[in-house]
């Protein structure tokens, strides 16, 4: 790969990536690619550049997202930007975008590359709403446009692309779009919950942070609507999540209360839906494995 | 243009964006775009995107690069970085990252989106090379590898990619990728000659910051080749451009030889090349446009 060959000239750049190789990742993008790409007989190196567009692509956007936020942890390794200046994690970040943009280029599919394109948009600016109006607000079609933006977008992306490679029959288009949308919704929520109900030792980053920055998620909206006479959830509608301690005690509320289940329960109904959209192929290894991938984004503790 | 859908829901980023747009330039990368598609018969819209979309990828990669280099002041006008967070500049710039791909892909030509994803990687790998491995080095190699990357590399597309949306003659699409090479070597030259013989005022940035941040530019190659045992020149290469006050000596010093011409007849060289590259085509009004163009950017004093 050409990335590869540009890299040998930079000693520091070739750390930093293999910095972020080695934090790993479940890489469930790429093996959505993967799998539905296969399921439907696409050319094999087709699917193989597409998945390794798709991961970088996710992997840029965490780069900034973590200078952004100046997270300090990311699945449980140091981030970029707490070992390196803004400049270089901001040029890393670009220069994984750069390589996305080649990769995605490469499967030589104008349609995919708007696709493509599309999404970036779509998540950069859902980082910007995030970023600019999202604070302390307590709504749900908030939510679900910035859980849409951040997350689903690029798993929907990973299906309907992918089929494009193989077909361009509207209703396997269709479909796939559709798991990888409810499989990103789900993603993100059942993220969203870990950060309120995980182990932090095995999410591998603080819990409650979200709140702490003021960012309302799916847990506390669902304890919100039932408690909104609670006096930490009104702090956080005044704006005042900076106050950490009363922050930290609202996140024990939360989890004590029903708001896990129920946001879980929202989850498990996108998974349905995702296993719904399978549901119009023939059994193959790889629809059972689609399947099974949509279960385990219920089920994980990471 | 979806792009400005999009941006009503952030008054914030309208803002920066109008901001950047307020601040001009010269829009010689598209008017390179324009004049070349126009000469060849191109279609007009998709010429008008591809302006628009290099003219966005450019505004991109400079909103980083102040980031990257705290400018304060860029064409005379305050950066975007001086007046917003530095997460604010990050996604503006990925903000126009994603817009630029989108148009050129809304051009519907896979190599023309190849190249322009190619030249992506390329900018940004220089970004790198200057950030992580070029201060203080005097050495034409590595100069010349540095503004092909920076600003040639882009120019370069733009001469290319212009043509190949009218043609897929060989001849043709050399010739003006050509063009756009030379025109773009001889751009950067000059603006490094600026940095060092410019008014200020008219500049709009600091006079000799190159070599302040230890950047070695073609006069001062010039002139380092010329005075080798200049002790300035020796703490240059020491790596202690940091000294500010032998640096802005060293400035004086390299004003007041011939250097600065040195550079501007290699510059010089170059239009020549972009002329002799325009030579096979018809005389055009857009033919004589693209040579006085040429010639402007040797005249420039901006």
């Amino acid at each position: 790969m050409r990335a590869q060959a540009d890299l040998d000239t930079h000693p520091d750049m070739s750390a930093a990536l293999e910095h972020l190789l080695q934090a790993g990742g479940k890489r469930v993008r790429p093996t959505v690619v993967l799998l539905a790409g296969n399921m439907l007989g696409a050319d094999r190196d087709k699917l193989v550049t597409l998945g390794a567009a798709v991961e970088m692509l996710h992997t840029a956007t965490l780069v900034h997202d973590d200078l952004i936020d100046s997270a300090l942890l990311r699945r449980g390794m140091p981030t970029l930007n707490s070992k390196w200046s803004p400049a270089a994690t901001v040029l890393t970040g670009d220069f994984l975008f750069a390589c996305a943009a080649r990769l995605a280029s490469e499967i030589n599919n104008v349609e995919l590359m708007k696709k493509f394109a599309e999404t970036l948009a779509t998540i950069v600016n859902g980082e910007l709403t995030q970023l600019f109006a999202a604070h302390g607000v307590i709504s749900r079609q908030n939510y679900y446009s910035r859980i849409y933006a951040k997350t689903a977008s690029l798993f929907e992306m990973c299906g309907s692309s992918a089929a494009m490679i193989a077909t361009d029959d509207e209703s396997v288009l269709a479909a796939l779009k559709a798991y990888g949308y409810e499989a990103g919704m789900a993603f993100q929520i059942v993220d969203d919950v870990l950060d309120f109900s995980g182990e932090q030792q095995i999410v591998g980053k603080p819990l409650g942070s979200d709140l702490l920055q003021g960012l309302v998620t799916l847990p506390a909206i669902y304890y919100a609507e039932a408690h909104p006479g609670d006096p930490d959830v009104k702090l956080l509608t005044q704006g005042r999540w900076q106050d950490e301690s009363r922050m930290l005690q609202l996140v024990t509320s939360i989890r004590r209360s029903d708001a896990i289940q129920l946001a879980l329960g929202e989850a498990a109904g996108h998974i349905e839906r995702a296993l719904e959209a399978l549901s119009q192929f023939p059994i193959s290894v790889e629809r059972e494995a689609l399947a099974d991938l949509a279960r385990y984004i219920i089920d994980r503790r990471i």
